[in-house]
């Protein structure tokens, strides 16, 4: 029997996608740009030569739809994001497009024509990079689309209704890319995990129970600043040392529960000075978990623990709530079946969360989700260090492909 | 009888000190301005009404004179620092000039003389503010003074050798300041605590033991950054967590001896982001005791601790010494004679050390050094907010006065 998916071409593909940057020698590809351009061409072309009838949307998405045995089915939609942050990978976004295009052309192949359409899609805007707006693509597919983000401009002063003229769209058809619930099955986005869980397990494949919902959090300490020589121990009011026991204690909680990050990513001391007691420092905390009750008492008990810790050391604490995300839950049939394919396919089975944000999250609004990890090295992401393996790679599209075949749209609840 | 000591007056004069500044509104007054030519004439005008032969001295100190029962005999040298740091208060350095004025005033108000005679020192440079080398006004009366400081420049670009003439001194006659030994018994300074110690013990003066000696190091601790959603707890090499770990190990060892402190003052993280986890951090830590030994032996520990704490968390731990100066300690039998002293007027003794620097650090190489503390406001020094109370003042005056009056130079070893 010929190999029908060939891992190769999939990594030849995404070699050729991360050629479509703003610049040599790194990939930068931001939405509605000439590069974004090149490499929707090239990707409308690898899905008509998969079998796919093809068309751009009115947000820029590119779409290719393989009919199922009747034609105008409801469709299995498959894909990821084209679009890339600044000096990227090569493989965040493109490789789950790319991959969903090889599993049609397998079945083209072979001929088989399924109770379901597929569709696969290539999102224009996951990363928000120009606009700062993120998941333009997926909320106009989804019907989410705020029209005042029509207005948000980039670093130019270009405004998202003028780079959508200039790439030839029409800003007032906008609303055309969203989709009617009964016109789709699914959404199943295979994407490189960005994180270490795989590696660490030895794993080529997961699946996703979970896009993270996350809280993050501006904290202020106000203490007493002082002469770092003459003021004794036990008279300081120390806002680092009090901000310390709060890191750690940030630390300990994520520790103790699965799933669950926390992460004080920034931290300052004022007046910052090697000979002065610092009297205020300001940090970050960014919360994740993929279940939003888990997610929300963790912030209960660290908020209670913080107020605790700079009680005691006679310091006063500030939480300010920057902005908070609930989880986008995969559904549990797609996940059900996502494991029987991975398990067909002869690898361990494992299940994890997403603590990145994907097209999912907007998804979720027009149809159920459900997502696939492919291992990537050391966790690395939004990185050009960005690494997968042939070997992870037809793990991932066999997987795919396995499940797009024996895809049951009737979901047990 | 009438009361010789007029601590209004030592306020008084500290107010009017206060006038001598660059800027209407706030006190700074650097070394060889023509506001420090104000000040030290004013110093020069209320040393003459006490009693005191005065001069200038090579390098711009203002020095008095109290001839002993016989002229010519070695002194017990008083006094403390003019220049102030910018935006200074009004006591830091001027009330221990003026404070030991009065007690020379107190002196020849009772025609009484002593068996050796009694200098009033006011130096024209502590804080270093203008060429940033401190200590310039004692180092050249202890005889240390650098002729290579000669070259060093303020922010204008004049160099203290040009600025010395412009204040119509000869660079070239600075070494002229330094004192011999035999003509000098002892240095003994009154200032303000310019810490919290006195106040929380309710006392009005304190006698010190020791300019505390201090090391200041750099510390970088390098961690692997990563995706705060997606680096599960337990794989993580967080900068930031380790780095906390240490400040709190910091402060535990300083907590666990008396008179030693330990403060990590300046703390940032790289790169800095909300959701990154901190992959190097980078703090400081200034290391005081008023023994050396003492000193040395935390900085061991705290070397051993935080590598521990690093070893055990995967991170690497950089620690670069930035500087290590030596206590200067003061002499066992001056500070016997001041402890009489502060009994004899009826307060309660306690024994200090001085976190802060002072010009006995520079003194000590001339002759034994001795320092009384005098309470001030929460602490606060270098801050406008600097104050004391009328009462402190008088107390301070009147242990300084019974010091001298009984002051005996044949020190018991």
């Amino acid at each position: 029997m010929t190999p029908v998916l060939r891992a190769e071409r999939i990594l030849d593909r995404c070699d050729a996608l991360a050629r479509c940057s703003e610049a040599t020698g790194h990939l930068t590809r931001v939405y509605l740009s000439p590069e974004l351009r090149s490499a929707s061409q090239l990707v409308l072309d690898w899905m008509r030569e998969a079998g796919m009838s093809v068309r751009t949307d009115a947000i820029g998405n590119v779409i290719g739809r393989y009919e199922g045995a009747q034609s105008g089915a409801p469709a299995l939609m498959l894909g990821s994001h084209l679009d890339t942050v600044r000096d990227a990978g090569k493989y965040d976004g493109m490789l789950g497009v790319v991959s969903a295009i090889e599993c049609v052309a397998a079945l083209t192949a072979r001929e088989l024509r399924l109770p379901f359409a597929v569709e696969v899609i290539g999102f224009a805007d996951e990363e928000g990079v120009r606009f700062g707006s993120t998941l333009i693509g997926s909320r106009a597919v989804a019907g989410t689309f705020e029209p005042a983000t029509l207005d948000a401009s980039d670093a130019r002063g270009t405004t998202l209704r003028e780079a959508l003229r200039d790439y030839g769209l029409d800003p007032q058809r906008v609303g055309e890319a969203a989709r009617r619930r009964d016109q789709v099955l699914a959404y199943v986005e295979l994407h490189i995990e960005q994180g270490p869980v795989l590696e660490s397990l030895d794993l080529p494949v997961g699946v996703v129970t979970a896009i993270n919902g996350a809280t993050r959090y501006q904290i202020e300490i106000e203490g007493i600043a002082g002469h770092s020589g003459t003021v004794p121990m036990h008279l300081r009011h120390d806002a680092l040392t009090a901000a310390a026991q709060c890191v750690l204690a940030v630390e300990a909680r994520a520790c103790g529960e699965a799933h669950l990050v926390a992460t004080v990513g920034k931290l300052e001391t004022m007046p910052g000075a090697i000979n002065v007691i610092p009297g205020k420092v300001r940090f970050t905390l960014d919360l994740r978990a993929p279940a939003d009750e888990q997610r929300q008492r963790a912030a209960r008990d660290l908020s209670d623990s913080l107020q605790a810790i700079c009680g005691e050391r006679g310091v006063a604490l500030t939480m300010t709530t920057l902005h908070e995300n609930a989880i986008a839950g995969c559904a549990p049939w797609l996940m059900q079946q996502l494991d029987a394919a991975v398990t067909a396919q002869g690898y361990p089975l494992h299940r994890l969360p997403s603590g990145a944000g994907h097209d999912g999250m907007a998804m979720q609004a027009l149809c159920d989700i459900g997502m696939l990890f492919v291992r990537c090295k050391a966790g690395i992401s939004h990185n050009p260090a960005e690494a997968v393996t042939l070997g992870d790679v037809e793990a991932g599209a066999r997987v795919l492909l396995r499940f797009i075949e024996n895809f049951n749209p009737e979901q047990e609840s």
